[in-house]
């Protein structure tokens, strides 16, 4: 049995920034028996989430969905476009854009890593212009693509993109555009196509409210045709069958069923509320936590307005607080998980998510929670946090009325 | 399909006193397929829920589960022990006091209804003095009970339920005592055995974390004995019966089966926490939520605080302010709700539940969608609630750890 | 945990005439979340129901829902429409019925009963002649009601209604006609309205797929104004304050919301369905079932074909067979569940459930299972049941293809 | 929503030989709300499923579970072992073994692929002498592992590999045993220790009873030793950091949380039954679902005796009865999914699945659909294989009481 014996009454909030708190209904829809995967009533799912899922890409080229997790997608883009020795241009905002670039090392890629120095690189999205000064050197065109992160969850920074092509097109320059949005995908507006990007990778965990399981490739037709020509050795991965059989709604082996309900579940979610709805409802809620934060006095991890992430946001500790201490107390006295601190900045900041299925009062038990958490760490705060988010949401309704008469 | 188009995302926060939310791990287990309530299987769940539900009364005695929501319990308790014309002495504590009054009479039975005047006996418990006094008076005994309701949940006011067994018992008097906690019952601290209770009536949908649809009649031996003699006609109310199957987990209709798996679900988690631990948990979250109301400056509906209610607290409204509007206000800006006031206090008063599966960020994000809700109702508040929650529930560990290391 | 220690592999057969299996697709419609019962979106839900389930009564007139088992409403029926002392002219057609006039005697009233002698009342439907020269004897109207059964549950006898109801207009005869059609509705055609039906009385587990702890009463416009003089005493039952509350979807105390839940999604998928074809269905599936039986040389319950159920079937055990031997021994091997013999048929047949969520291959599990579990027991079989079955499905398609290109 | 508006009533039988239907208990455990990958609760849940899986590998050596699909383990067991341009021996059981050896060479490998002529190596066993034939011609050791499939789910046809083994031993021959069990896990008896097996593939959604989404690659320290100079490129599948962390529970990257829910209950399911015994039920079911075949007069496709699948049935059509057209009608007429011909078999046969949460009522039922089915597309049969299987099971008493008295 899974029920635990020594259990907390009532419900655990889970503020870190994906896996998201998965709505009951998902879960619901993700309990319908396992059909055939080859069944006619299977077609008819698949293609209605390869229809869906489009949407939320704001593409209208193919999105190829993995049952696998979120880093399976990275690997699928990297080994579809490129060839064993390949040279990529990769851009260090955090933690996950130190991984992917780990990963294109193991797979025989050879990463170049631009970024601001230290720990202020992660402070800030990425800088296009250094991207743009990189390309214009390469006249050989030894870069085969930019890899960049879109909402990078270990700092709470969101990029540019649409800065990143402009860059790329300033130079010249013929790389591909790979992006990893993974934790930006549904809370965050990303444009695939607006803004001519070849690979986009997500996953399902976080803005799509869904457990982990399934993830994405969105590709450009430029990233198809050099499918045809990269090197590297794939087969799970590869784009070309799954998207043939997807034109009748099938894939070449078995998908991942019950996750796919409930992707279908979650886009109807998400288009009933509205896909922008969705979106302003993420900086809603992010500006109220963001000014919890100001009013405790503390420092925000992300440096530049213009990039706050509407995903998550990290709070830094004074120097001398450990923030895992912070964390544990929390967990452990208020049944709340928060994000921890991930390579440069362990220790030294915490995360909270605000993402997916999030609404006010559900934020502001989670400020309530850093509050009285932060408190009891024996953290000093200028002020009442929780009192400045209240003042924020009550002073501005949100864009879309919650409840509309029958 | 239930699912509505335009439902609003996150959460939504069920503070009403009753039904009170359904833990998922309730949901799910009364989402066990349905089994034969004559096979071998439902016996043996019979026995356990039959068997636990005695230690949440804290009897040794009968208690009988009706497949009938919580106002059929009343009536099987009046309809078993009393015969036409009897008269029953009860008590106005507020709303469902005079709903059991009403339905008294319905049934053919005398009440005589004490209470204080006016608004004030709504604001009290129940004042044993009075009805010792009344009994002396009835020399001839044709009061046969005396009925009273533990936790009003129109008021947030709970009785003490032994000092009215000792004014029944100074008067010398052979009424049966007869006494509602619906609201009260795996919430509040309520001993049908050390306080001589006759008859207690319950319900699944507050304490119990259930949805409704299950009652419950605990029954004293001299009650049974009352049952044999009673001239109400009865046939599905009927304790005999019901009493004689239950010896071996059946009962002589078909039961609530699914509602019975949840129950047995219930009575796990709540041995789990301890039933002193889930007493003291309510009575820590209540004092949170009170103080939180004097902070703002409002006045709780319960004006003697030796009977505050752990379950729900009622907040009055300043002259002026239509307290369902403030509730309305709530629901569609917050997604969260109250109680209404009922009756007497109709418009002038709502309630906020912190019962069942509750916890201390779930008490905040309440206080958090009073205050602002509070606030854009343009009501003027002294101070801010939720700071002197937070306060209180930072300085005040919970009885009982909420996570131990494994 | 409720999940067994010691639990067979594979899905349990509930092949017993009610509670019927319920489907996944209403056990998720369950597990919604509860809300306020006295919220916006309940009042939605109860609209729904309210004008859904009159559908399948087959009535304009209101349909009072009661958040109680089946035998409650038996006892609404009675109550909300007699008076003390009343006779009742009630008919024997089986156990139930038996069940029956024993509440009515319970309740004050003095049932006169009706039937063929001996067993053989218990294999016929009702003799609408006998019920007819009744009344006519009856010339001061001291007769108050008529109540009969319409599928005999512990029999597989349906009886003609309107039949009956053309006796009593033959006899002129005030009396009210109340018909039990627990684990008829929606199963077997009822048509409360052109039968000219008073009150009948359903309940949830049997056709509509639910769990128990719903049951009906729907009510004539004769039986309305009855209730206005009856004298029973009621308060719980009294469909007054009910009806009244229905008309904006609420009811006066607290319902089974989560039922309802499930309520309208069995009412969705009924409606998908077709109220003919489902009653086509289980007319296609008990013929298959009594092809069984013949071809297995035993004999049915129900001697008279133009009354066979649509919803279960009795099989008679030749002399010197326990018929609950065979039943354990079927569900200790097969692990499925048949109906037992109940009163006068105790031990002399078992009773198989072909309805609600029912389709051609599980009953082909059933049959084969009481094939096997009968050769197992030792009863001497004319030949194969399974056989007949098959091929009676095969060669009689259902009226309504099972699926439909999309 | 999910619903379809025109599904049939009753239960889907979903006898493919994969997915296997998800018992309700597996769907309710799936639906408990995801938690925080990195939270103490997780690494609980993380140690008990790495450490339950064993056993049902029977091995104490690693096993790897992936948040991917069963193709990604055939990738992973590959890339994780050798490097590019290395020989693999693989042995033509059927279509995924010909599936397998086709990613062999989308990886880049030299698969040599050995096995009988024509459609005959599709109906019998791997041939253990052929391979240590072949392996003996290798004196220099070229080949690098041997590849066989355990359970061939396109046929039904097991395969010895304890003999694999031997000939790999008796050869001398340092290659790798790899072994695809898919199918065959936590269904046929599978002893990746005892057989000396260094690494086996496998799923979730076959004996396991999960949805698709979870795979399996169970590791010998041959094969890690071979991990740390194979050069083939990884990183999404490498074992190494993943078996590092699994040390205190946890995964490098976000795991497929909810199905490892529904793994944890898989477990406890199958070890309450006890291997032996669910190894021994789906003999016993197989051997019954072949009386059925061969009670029709039809071919198996298995045609080796010594190593019919327990997992599932390949049924031959006659000549000029196209096997997806009965298919289909069975699907249509009677609601049950089967599987196709795949590759060389392509309409010559279909698949009955006999796995996973199976018992005598649903095989009974599966068989009963095939023979009713069968008939009506004009296949003709010599006899009921209906009726054989009832004689089978009727007569052979499974392994293990179904129930067990209180």
């Amino acid at each position: 049995m899974l029920e635990l014996d020594f259990h907390p009454a009532g419900r655990h909030f889970l503020q870190i920034p994906g896996p998201s708190p998965v709505p009951d209904r998902i879960l619901r829809a993700m309990s319908y028996p396992t059909i055939d995967h080859r069944g006619p009533e299977f077609g008819a799912l698949g293609l209605r989430v390869l229809s869906g899922i489009k949407k939320v890409f704001q593409t209208t080229q193919p999105v190829v969905i993995y049952p696998a997790s979120g880093t399976g997608a990275w690997e699928a883009a990297l080994c579809n476009t490129l060839s064993p020795g390949d040279t990529v241009l990769m851009y260090e905002t955090g933690h996950f854009a130190t991984l992917w670039k780990k990963m294109a090392e193991s797979l025989g890629l050879k990463p170049e890593f631009l970024g601001l120095p230290g720990v202020e690189g992660w402070r800030r999205g990425v800088q296009a212009p250094m991207i743009e000064a990189r390309l214009r050197e390469d006249t050989q065109h030894a870069i085969k693509a930019v890899c960049v992160v879109h909402n990078e969850t270990s700092t709470g920074v969101t990029s540019d993109i649409a800065a990143v092509r402009r860059a790329i097109d300033a130079a010249a320059h013929p790389a591909l555009l790979m992006v990893d949005t993974i934790s930006g995908l549904a809370s965050a507006d990303y444009r695939h196509d607006e803004w001519g990007v070849d690979v986009t990778v997500s996953g399902s965990q976080k803005g799509l409210m869904l457990p982990p399981g399934i993830s994405f490739n969105a590709v450009s037709q430029k990233a198809l045709e050099a499918s045809r020509h990269a090197k590297l050795p794939r087969a799970f991965w590869g784009w070309a069958e799954i998207i043939e059989m997807n034109r009748t709604g099938y894939w070449p082996y078995t998908p991942n069923t019950n996750l796919l309900y409930g992707l279908a579940e979650a886009l109807d979610m998400i288009f009933n509320e509205g896909l922008d709805n969705v979106f302003a409802r993420h900086q809603r809620l992010a500006e109220a936590c963001r000014q919890a934060v100001r009013a405790w006095g503390l420092e925000i991890q992300c440096a530049d307005p213009a990039v706050y992430s509407p995903v998550l946001t990290g709070v830094v500790m004074p120097e001398g607080v450990d923030a895992d201490a912070v964390r544990k107390l929390i967990y452990e006295r208020f049944d709340m998980s928060l994000g921890t601190g991930l390579g440069k900045v362990k220790g030294r900041m915490f995360r909270i998510g605000h993402l997916g299925d999030c609404n006010d009062l559900t934020l502001m038990a989670t400020l309530a929670g850093c509050e009285m958490g932060l408190k009891l760490a024996g953290v000093k705060l200028a002020g009442s946090g929780v009192q400045a988010a209240m003042e924020y949401l009550g002073t501005h309704a949100p864009a879309r009325p919650l409840r509309v008469a029958a």
